[in-house]
């Protein structure tokens, strides 16, 4: 349940969409790793908050106790702590399992690909948080996904929101829980949540909402960094000054058309510590929709400068900030917009089938296809002995195999091959 | 325990290993699928003879019993007989799992990659069995693995041998688990097992003995086309009517000079039907050893025919052939070659770091780099506000990168960068 196979056209449109995403993170200059796809249980415990239930856990058989990994990046912590490694930028794209209640024909399975790209080390502030949005917004627009926005927002200017409404610093982490559902329900029933669950005071949460309702641009940065109240809390303060180098880095790069600075972005998962971001596609404009509507998430990440030191027995603490790409989701839009096409994706890459015209030829094709095999020509032949023409050419079309090279008796004392364009019907002797 | 990470210097060289093996497979071409991780429990059981305790099991947290796979052959038996395709060739790389004891140093892990490819289908016979042959010829000798013989027997074959030797029907398979264990120990080992263990007459094995000892070529089978009890054994008589066959084909692709048909291959796994081969590799010619010395499987295979039937309701049954390379091994060597040699493995694949030479020039940096990556250039900078030069051409020294894109304020006056070539230093302005 919540798994599937791939068939042969399915994998050739993954294999593309990922070679995109992982030519784009070879791009800024990221090295592969692989970590197993076994950890022990004890390194996944504890770090994904409500969420630990979905955790995969295998059998007791003897030896360790262990989980599948959930995501990629606490195996990427647990992999720099163990090995002292306190600088570096990978990607890692690979498969995750979650026992989650499966909503496949939203992309939503409990066996999906992570795609990962994280910059790990001491930087000067806001340069490599850039560089991970820049990614997402080069992935995005080389897919051509259509329009999209991605929100950008900082745990430490939340947690200053928090505090300057009068919320004790324990309730923290579920006043950010129930903001973070801001994407799915109306402010009223968040309001509700946040009182009643959460046990906020009234007055706290309508002072929330004043401003968890806001997103704009560098003008909304401005006016919070005079706000009376935000400007006097050193952690907003700090994460504000962090958001106005954000915008400005990205306004270099020019990209600050698709950003918004959105303060009800809050992220499900405990470990972000500054940064956070996720990208967002709009439906196509439609003259009956006033304001594009957003159709999910499609990437996101943010900053988590505590995770690795959980890690490292002396908890020294390598910061890092990180971005993954949603590629599920992706991969249904482009599996329903290729089959609304109509366009068939070839799943072979075959050049030439090697054919034969008369019965009686068999060592024929067998000593010309191991030639083009050998000259590293991708080649096939059917395993009949004498398989009727008609049936080989069929089979090129059916298949997008462009040319057959035919060899007769005429050809074999002739010493040519006839070599046929399957499309054209044009044929040359060689 | 017998997991490991793979940093980038090992990713680098296994992504290099990964797409020879998958570019040999494309050549032929295979197309490619992709299942899950996990299986249920029940598609598992009852595949693997004696190493059906080597499985790891999930544990139960509600809803179905999972494990993961053990291979990728029986999952491909159940991706055939659930989508009823009679007639495919695919290829599939991918991670698979066994409780087993790890050698690590010998290149045997509890998580590993396996490469297979696999032709399915009601075709002529021996065919697809001497392409999988013609393929690990291709991929062993594109790596430049050092000499190799692939042994290559009939399970009809050797189960007519033990007919004529007197076997009961019902003790083949342990007879034929036994005969497997002739590369790691002498005959006389295997003969007291078959006596002692197995339960064998010590007549039967003795004549058993006569036969497993044998290796050679096409006059091998026509002596034992000849062999007075042999031939009168139905089995046995299409096994080597078929090797002939095979052979034939095999001489077309001028490939026997590597082949052995050696009647003590026998392959572990319970679902071989007909042919049956595996790839070992030769230690390096010395002067003080007389005969080449194996040191290992490096690629296996064989025909099951009967595997998708077991999946069917029905029992409807296609015939398969597959290999898998046994890519883990090949690593360790590679590795070890690549170590022995000091030749560093690029882990990226960055083309031009963008430098500056003075402080206060992050945004031409920012500015020029985004550019390049919009570009489709493969490009990193510092994630430094004001790094030294210096700092900055180490930097492409220590990792590779050929080129530096210098922008200072002499450059930024006159509009153009300064192109180094870090190697040799020289320097041109664009």
């Amino acid at each position: 349940q919540g798994t599937r196979d791939h068939p042969p056209a399915q994998a050739a449109l993954r294999d593309r969409l990922l070679s995109a995403v992982v030519s784009c993170f070879k791009r800024h200059g990221a090295a592969a790793i692989d970590t197993p796809v076994l950890e022990l249980r004890e390194t996944l415990m504890g770090k994904y908050g409500e969420d630990t239930k979905l955790i995969y856990e295998l059998q007791d058989q003897g030896g360790e106790l262990l989980a599948l990994r959930y995501d990629l990046t606490v195996p990427f912590a647990r992999y720099l702590a163990m090995n002292k490694v306190t600088n570096m930028k990978r990607y890692h794209v690979a498969k995750v399992y979650r026992r989650d209640n499966p909503a496949t024909t939203r992309g939503r399975y409990r066996e999906f690909y992570q795609c990962d790209f994280d910059i790990a080390g001491q930087f000067d502030p806001m340069i490599p948080d850039a560089e991970c949005l820049k990614i997402v917004h080069e992935i995005l627009s080389d897919l051509q996904l259509g329009d999209f926005v991605i929100k950008v927002n900082d745990r430490r200017i939340l947690n200053g929101v928090f505090a300057v409404c009068g919320v004790p610093e324990s309730k923290f982490i579920p006043a950010c829980s129930t903001v973070d559902k801001l994407d799915k329900m109306p402010w009223e029933e968040v309001r509700s949540e946040m009182v009643g669950e959460k046990g906020l005071s009234p007055e706290a949460a309508d002072r929330i909402g004043e401003y968890v309702q806001l997103h704009g641009g560098l003008d909304l940065i401005e006016r919070l960094l005079q706000d009376p109240k935000l400007s006097q809390n050193k952690l907003a303060k700090e994460g504000l000054g962090d958001m106005k180098l954000l915008f400005e880095y990205l306004t270099l790069f020019g990209i600050t058309g698709k950003i918004s600075f959105d303060l009800s972005l809050a992220r499900g998962l405990d470990y972000y510590t500054g940064v956070i971001f996720e990208a967002v596609l709009l439906q196509q404009e439609n003259e009956h929709v006033e304001e594009p509507v957003s159709v999910g998430s499609v990437a996101g990440g943010g900053r988590y400068d505590g995770l690795v030191g959980m890690f490292d027995p002396k908890g020294r603490k390598v910061p890092c900030v990180g971005v993954s790409i949603g590629i599920e989701r992706i991969f249904s839009i482009l599996e329903q917009r290729l089959e609304a096409s109509g366009e068939k994706l070839r799943t072979t890459e075959t050049q030439v089938l090697v054919a034969t015209p008369q019965k009686h030829l068999l060592a024929a094709r067998l000593k010309l296809i191991s030639e083009l095999w050998d000259a590293g020509i991708k080649a096939e032949m059917l395993y009949k002995k004498d398989p009727k023409l008609l049936k080989q050419l069929q089979y090129c079309e059916d298949t997008g195999i462009p040319l057959a090279a035919i060899v007769g008796e005429q050809e074999l004392a002739n010493g040519v091959v006839k070599l046929r364009d399957v499309a054209t019907r044009e044929e040359v002797r060689i």
